[in-house]
């Protein structure tokens, strides 16, 4: 007991430890499907958040809620950077020494953390993943083997050693445009250099993170002029600071500053005036000069190049299903716990223990009884776990692609290179739009998840400010979802073109020959609601193709339609992997419980976007009855029962959690009490200002007359005349 | 020229120049219709604003961006606080100079600067507010005269000279559920006072603003206790600190530490321990404690004397509408001044300088020429334009309640009480439906204008980050807006009931009573889409009527529907109200482009909500396409091109807009980078971190196998064994 218990104490922590015994899963087997469908992912997962959630450099101190500086979050966060670094450094090391070679190197628990670790901090790794994941990504996709053998692997720099690389692609004026950059290198034959350049103030390279203080080396990308030709946008190394970590002339670096989130990245910006850097600084595995002929062999696809974007991407979608999860835990958590108006109907039903059963009567309901808070949650808890799938799925198939682009015949082999370049399309195509409302749908659910917990989810406790703001910054960068939205709305109406003239569309577009009809649909069945998806993106794209022409057939004048275009390919995809991984899910306890879930996903679906599906004659009136049937009557009471065990399936400790609201053993009341209180209170008066001083006199101020030296007074204004 | 010109550099300022000096119309009229239709209140607001721009202790220092603590901001704010107190004051002592009684004092310009002030800093009137608003409206609503008479003037607190107060309702179990606060408050005939007490740690008074720091009293939310009996919650003054700002004994207050904005306040906790006060310190307006008799004379309705919060409500109206305006400057500004992708069609229209002209088919595409980006934003300040009749709606509807209220025969008036009492409900369900509504459009055009200016949106100097975080408390506090949507929406369905069985309606809800057919509509008439929102609130209604029974009559079950038809009476109040103030409006050159905005906002809420109109048959699949053509063929093409003119018309000057990217100049890439520099890089070698020495050290690390010894190599091995 950590206080005098008297009165009708609330007793949170008896609800969700009674609601976990009556889990009617396994949640193991859960946590299975959610990892992958695979017990060897899963146990990655678990093992990689043992050593996380145990190292101390890793753990953020209760200091950063109340009194740490931008400085010092900068600095604590290098020195996580550096930890994790130094695993990475270990982990290589032991793979070397038993033989195995650099381009086969399992990275898969370095990459688990970059997967785990933002759900308590995400500034962390976002921080080091400009360095080995955007940075080197650059550099081994874009680099020759020979390229990458040296700056990742000669010099150590992969795991931070002597080289710290950032990634100079977004300048002031542009950032999505990343064609239309304005930085230039202009090669001079004669030296065999590049002169690297940034021509006005709009060219600045802007929020490039790890400049202001960290790198000394940065991935600059710059328009390649050669004899006055312009060669369009290609990557180059452009050192920026020397062995003693000083700038060299010419290479103008400042700090930009505060931003809304993860201060804890040294963002900064850059300016290059007549910098010089040797022929080979250029990363030339599409792009090469010839100094013979005098020419420049180029890319086959500009994309080619941009394929060190992808792997941001894809992990942004395991980020969304992360973040959904975590902050999904605290909110249903809360939910089980927390009790306002009205009176228990049922107290067995609630899980009431004995011991409060006689009074339980006077008790209020629990907060998850009311059904629009089931509805402002459940869904989205069914979303998170659609999304792990989609994760999952997109993870493979990437490193699929990954693989083909690294091939060592890439080149050489023609019909595999064209081959590649559509798979790599095709993966542009799905990932963007995965990105986008996968990183918009984790907004939302942070937001609607803080709103959910009330005034204390405005406390920077609960951990939903600080997460808000650290997310959202996913909808923007690498890829603004609207411009990812709308591209890929633009190529799925490109591919069902092609497909109505009979052409072939890639495999994960075949849904796009798709025209049969439903004549009833039950939607208890998840798989005829998928069909039903496949009609209603159908009937969008067509009626973008009729209206098209009347723009002269301007994407841009459909914008608005392409982005619902891409929303709903992503539902599809979510609802297809989540199908497809419960199929192959051999689980004994689960299937019940799970084929709920991913129904209440897919009806969700349909009630929140009805109109797409009225306007196009796929449901009636009537139906749209039956979805709220399906929805209020059957599958949030059902899934309301189970959801502390729905939420235990993360496996997520309260590490990872990481809220006040949260923690794994329900007892949110005295955990936030008490952690409000170490950190604020400490003093014998609970008073930590220190301008009480101001306060005293300000309150017990003269009275204005007396302020103003009496000198408005009737006595005085009679001395100053009539 | 602030810095060495050359090359392709952007200029937004002559975008935005240009297209100023396109507007079609009279600014100063379109504020007059902003301002509620009133000279003399456009006038108002332009002289406040002049005064909080030009006041040095209200300006935010550039520090707060980078450098500023928690505790910086609390004292700053603080000193804000005293400085808009000593306006107050000498405002007030002016007025009584003229000989003005205390009950007739104007207090326009004061609660002008709280309506304004918010857009540069929004946590100082807050924090002031609790004071001057919430503590005192609760003396003034629920006190005596004579009680209001000496804590508000006899004492001076009103401008916080020897009183400041604090507003102790929430608990840290109990939120919305005001009736059932856990705090109480026990008569003791015999010493003829109260012992106020905290039962336990959940009635723990938690988010009282002013009690960590500065009040040294405070209004209490507590059961009153007589005899035994529990006569539900009233309110108590209850001083908490001595003259000299010491805790009384018993008194148990902290601070709660951080929060996701708004850390300039310094909300704290309260626990009492046995805690004596007179008798009359009970505010005994609604409530009196007979001695003689020993018996209680009780409120005729708790909604009376919660009549404190209606003030707070509709202010948050008004609040939401300021915020839009200020963040859709920004965003729209940038809008215009940003070029991306494609290019410019037609240099003229674009009205792109002369003498730019020759190089304009080089420039890219001003992003506001992307229908997307037109619906993104546009509507969003179609729907500021028609929040800002709301909001002056409202505010004279709450005065003539608050003065009904104040009325001297209210309480002996049987027939006038019954009236204030009908007029009171009417105000809460308006205003309820409204402050729930308004603040989420406010979070969402705040996300959406940060979304849309790109990454800058998340720099600190945009102001985003911060108007987000202070902004969204207003979603959840005074009300959480899924309980007010859900409460509004059950009344609505309840008068619905009432007038289909014949009895009266509120004159705000006399639409309810409205089945009237429309045969065609012209989706260019607002006035016919006000009829069809009446339709569509009506069938959303009768829907609800319909199967309430299936659920024996329990409101909660359809707590999602009560919630979508709170949204609808939100969007047919702005529509009436837009209507009501435009037809009322003399101005001679704003009609045309006023009544596109209103019908923008119309069109938009059908096309939105289409399911709605659909499922009900008010609507045809037809007509969905008609309102596409209105909406991207008509009304964004109309309004983009006076988008300048109609965002000035809010008259924010740069102090207001407060971000680097929304200035009136338009020079935005300029400032912005100054601002930056200015604030993060004065060090010669534009580095100001203070751990360069780690990150050396971290770089030229010596390697792994060094860093363990040796002791793992071959040699070493060797010695050890095999």
């Amino acid at each position: 007991m950590s206080r005098t218990q008297s009165g009708n104490i609330p007793k949170p922590y008896n609800l969700i430890q009674n609601e976990r015994q009556n889990t009617n899963f396994d949640i193991n087997e859960m946590f299975e499907y959610l990892e992958g469908n695979s017990a060897e992912k899963a146990k990655l997962t678990e093992d990689v958040s043992r050593f996380l959630e145990r190292d101390l450099v890793l753990k953020n101190t209760e200091g950063i809620y109340d009194n740490a500086t931008k400085k010092d979050i900068r600095k604590t966060t290098f020195l996580k950077v550096g930890q994790l670094a130094s695993f990475l450094e270990q982990n290589v090391q032991e793979q070397r020494a038993k033989g195995i070679p650099f381009n086969k190197l399992d990275m898969a628990p370095y990459m688990k953390i970059f997967s785990l670790y933002p759900m308590h901090d995400s500034q962390t790794v976002t921080r080091l993943g400009i360095h080995s994941g955007l940075f080197y990504n650059a550099v081994r996709g874009n680099g020759t083997p020979e390229q990458y053998q040296y700056w990742a692997f000669e010099r150590e720099g992969i795991y931070a050693r002597n080289v710290y690389g950032c990634f100079g692609m977004t300048e002031l004026a542009h950032g999505s445009n990343v064609a239309s950059l304005e930085t230039t290198a202009e090669y001079d034959f004669e030296t065999k250099t590049f002169l690297v350049n940034t021509p006005h103030i709009g060219a600045t390279k802007w929020w490039i993170g790890g400049a202001a203080t960290t790198a000394n080396h940065c991935v600059v990308y710059a328009r390649l002029i050669v004899a006055g030709k312009d060669y369009g946008v290609k990557t180059f190394i452009v050192p920026l600071r020397d062995i003693n970590h000083k700038l060299f002339p010419g290479v103008s670096v400042g700090d930009i500053g505060a931003k809304m989130g993860r201060d804890g990245i040294d963002n900064g910006w850059i300016q290059f005036t007549n910098v010089r850097i040797p022929k080979n600084f250029l990363l030339q595995k599409y792009v090469k000069i010839d100094d013979e002929e005098q020419e420049v062999l180029d890319s086959p696809m500009d994309q080619l190049a941009y394929g060190a974007l992808l792997d941001g991407r894809v992990s942004m979608v395991t980020d969304s299903f992360r973040i959904a999860a975590k902050v999904l835990t605290t909110a249903l958590r809360y939910a089980v716990g927390r009790r306002q108006f009205g009176k228990t109907e049922d107290p067995a039903k609630n899980f009431v223990l004995k011991a409060e059963v006689d009074s339980s009567l006077k008790l209020e309901k629990q907060i998850i009884d009311y059904p629009n808070h089931q509805y402002r949650l459940i869904p989205l808890l069914a979303q998170a776990y659609t999304l792990s799938t989609v994760s999952d799925r997109l993870f493979e198939i990437h490193e699929a692609v990954r693989n083909a682009l690294d091939a060592p015949h890439l080149l050489t082999d023609q019909k595999f290179l064209f081959q590649t370049i559509e798979e790599l399309k095709e993966v542009f195509v799905v990932s963007a739009s995965a990105k986008a409302n996968a990183t918009w749908f984790g907004a939302k659910t942070i937001d609607e998840a803080r709103q959910s917990c009330g005034g204390h989810g405005y406390s920077s406790y609960s951990g939903f400010g600080s997460t808000y703001n650290d997310w959202v910054v996913q909808c923007t960068w690498e890829g603004d979802n609207n411009v990812l939205s709308i591209n890929s709305g633009r190529s799925i109406v490109k591919y069902r073109a092609a497909a109505k003239k009979g052409k072939p569309v890639p495999k994960s577009f075949a849904y796009l020959k798709n025209d049969h009809k439903l004549a009833n649909i039950d939607f208890k069945d998840s798989d005829q609601l998928l069909k039903l998806f496949d009609l209603a993106i159908n009937a969008q794209v067509d009626n973008v193709l009729e209206i098209l022409p009347r723009f002269g057939g301007n994407y841009e004048k459909v914008g608005p339609n392409l982005k619902q275009i891409s929303q709903f390919q992503y539902f599809r995809y979510n609802l297809e992997s989540a199908l497809l991984y419960f199929k192959a899910n051999k689980g004994k306890t689960i299937k019940p419980v799970l084929s709920k879930v991913i129904n209440l996903f897919a009806n969700y679906v349909v009630r929140e976007n009805a109109s797409e599906f009225l306007r196009y004659d796929l449901i009636s009136k009537q139906q749209l009855n039956d979805i709220d049937v399906n929805i209020f009557g059957e599958l949030l009471p059902a899934l309301r029962d189970q959801i502390i065990g729905l939420t235990d399936s993360f496996k997520l400790s309260d590490f990872f959690v990481n809220s006040a609201l949260g923690g794994y053993d329900g007892d949110f009341y005295n955990k936030y009490f008490d952690l409000v209180n170490r950190n604020n209170n400490s003093g014998s008066d609970y008073d930590n200002s220190d301008y009480q001083d101001e306060i005293v006199k300000f309150l017990r101020r003269d009275s204005l007359p007396v302020r103003e030296f009496g000198e408005k007074s009737p006595e005085t204004l009679a001395k100053l005349g009539k």
